[in-house]
């Protein structure tokens, strides 16, 4: 390792103990002077009496030993210029700066075996905390549907979506990682504790924060800027109102990236968030993993779900026998002479198609005349027009 | 009643008994010849060679008979030049020749108190036959509140999302109104009978098939072009995959109305043919009365939802309270000293902010420190950015 990026890498971990994630002028000074040029130039302005406290705590920090104690844990801290690095997070800094909580982050704190830059096939999937089991089945599902093609399941680790979205992922022995507001060594929430072991196994957890770090509410919302920007798209399954998962949401929207909400009863408290993402901000519908897969998949690697509109059996009789079939009554029996004139049909045509329709199974001969049979009807609620 | 306009009806019930709904040729031979003037065109085609069977059975035609007899069961037979014709089914017309069953109705026999000219303020409601008890309710729910707005619910006396629909609008005492296939004096489906009988006394049944007639596949959508064309808009409740609701949405995107979708559970097959139309043919997605009244109302009518994004009392508070409130963490209590380095704020705002805060409850005061109330905490879920 050069003794350069050393160095940058010791900055970027003195300047994530004294500013928050997400300090987007932070994030465009890092960008023009790199954080060792920011770090001195933060020490210039204090001995000129310019905020001099955050130089004082800057000076303050143990950067290699915070590195040393990540290592110690199995943490490693990934930063622009490794070969890790995800380049996708670079998208952050083309933000326009208003942005709240924006800017790319100083580096990542990495624990388990999954690298950063195999992200680029990601894809996030997260939603309420308070998840119906509906939503958690159908995140568990899409979790699994995705890792099966080759994704990697993005999300926070948090109770409800989130946590369905990485079991769906963990079931079929896929990738997934969860990234947290809080350091990888902590375990939020604490009834996560196996599911973050196993993730740190089969996966990875990230995070902008150190070692030792909690979480706050700040943090969670600069963590949601991760998560949407590590992937390709993000997956909203289920949303309450105000639910933190719009937020994430909202990051992809900004970033560009396929946004999608996976709807859900219009009585559900717990999807009136998605169904407001479906009706305001463009996200698009997904029902399964295909659907996803569709999105965030290279052109044309896979193919719209087919068993969507299914060509009917009756779709593929010759023309002269759809009229006729179309010609029955549903209630009511009739003759060959009653079809051939509703149907405009003469009746040596009528009496040879229908009994190829009946052979078919189309249509049965009663007392009182010919009847369409069960497998005829359900078509009369098919609509192949206009 | 003028001569004229006599002929021209009874012209029109002798052609609807030789041609089928729907038959665009036919309609635009009306439009431009008038019944009357068809029925001689045919006759004197007949004449020379053409077609004579189709004078024939015009000629067979006992059109007095006919009205009389829709007389006798409280039926009339509305047609253009009536003062209750429905103006807005001239859109039928307008559109191109190429679909099939299209063109405007010959005419209308309604049964009924409602009048036609009424429906100028409607909105269709459709959905499968075989739907849940969740299509069915919020059916019946949209459907109360559409018609308490003064709007007619117009649907297709069908079972399940038809039948809840006109349900919904008969328990507010509102306005409803059937569009069959086939005869108005019919009671199909044979269940229906007092929802039929309601609709007549409340409402209206509307066809456009003679009394006496049979339904048919046919006429079922054909009838579905006469829901979209009549109303302001179309809303599909449920439907699976192939369900014959998605003709009469087809029709309705057609004619430019709005096309209006309820999402259900991706696990339901009911779902699956409006969930289609949401990610495929633009329909808007909506949860209840209100978005719906909203597409379908007069520009600014109605307003949008309110209660979607409910101010929280958190977002009221002065910009330094929400920063202090940020700064704290979840699972460890903070002194105030901590609180005014990770706020970046000074010790004495600090105080005099976390004072108030408490007496507002959004914090307390414990032995090892202060810490977020319950108040305080669901707004970390919630997300103001970007």
């Amino acid at each position: 390792m050069s003794d350069q990026l050393r160095q940058e890498r010791l900055a970027r971990v003195a300047l994530s103990q004294v500013f928050e994630p997400g300090d987007y002028r932070l994030s465009a000074l890092v960008r023009q002077l790199d954080a060792v040029g920011v770090a001195e130039e933060l020490r210039r302005q204090a001995q000129d009496g310019v905020e001099p406290e955050v130089a004082q705590r800057l000076e303050a920090v143990n950067a290699e030993g915070l590195l040393a104690q990540g290592e110690a844990l199995g943490i490693r801290y990934v930063i622009p210029g490794d070969a890790e690095w995800p380049a996708q997070l670079d998208d952050l800094d083309r933000l326009s700066a208003t942005a709240e909580r924006s800017g790319q982050p100083l580096g990542l704190w990495v624990r388990g075996a999954a690298r950063l830059d195999d992200l680029e096939r990601s894809v996030a999937i997260v939603g309420s905390r308070s998840a119906t089991t509906y939503g958690a089945d159908v995140a568990a599902q899409i979790g699994a549907e995705t890792a099966r093609a080759g994704f990697t399941v993005v999300s926070g680790a948090a109770f409800g979506i989130d946590q369905a979205a990485h079991r769906g992922a963990l079931a079929v022995d896929g990738r997934t990682v969860a990234v947290l507001a809080c350091g990888a060594d902590r375990v939020y929430p604490a009834a996560h504790a196996a599911l973050l072991m196993a993730l740190v196994k089969e996966g990875a957890v990230v995070t902008e924060l150190a070692p030792g770090e909690y979480p706050t509410k700040g943090r969670f919302l600069s963590r949601n800027r991760v998560i949407a920007a590590l992937t390709r798209g993000t997956v909203v399954v289920e949303a309450a109102a105000r639910s933190g998962a719009l937020s994430t949401a909202r990051w992809a929207a900004h970033l560009n990236r396929p946004l999608m909400g996976v709807p859900g009863p219009v009585t559900s408290a717990s999807s009136v968030g998605v169904h407001q993402l479906l009706r305001e901000s463009g996200a698009v519908l997904v029902t399964d993993g295909n659907d996803v897969l569709e999105l965030v998949g290279s052109a044309g690697e896979f193919a719209p779900t087919q068993t969507r509109t299914p060509v009917r059996r009756r779709d593929r009789l010759p023309i002269g026998h759809q009229r006729l079939l179309d010609a029955f009554e549903l209630d009511r029996a009739l003759s060959v002479d009653e079809l051939a004139t509703r149907a405009r049909m003469g009746l040596v045509e009528v009496s040879a198609s229908i009994d190829q329709l009946r052979r078919g199974g189309w249509v049965t001969l009663h007392d009182d005349g010919w009847r369409l049979t069960e497998q005829a009807i359900p078509g009369m609620q098919a609509a192949p027009s206009p």
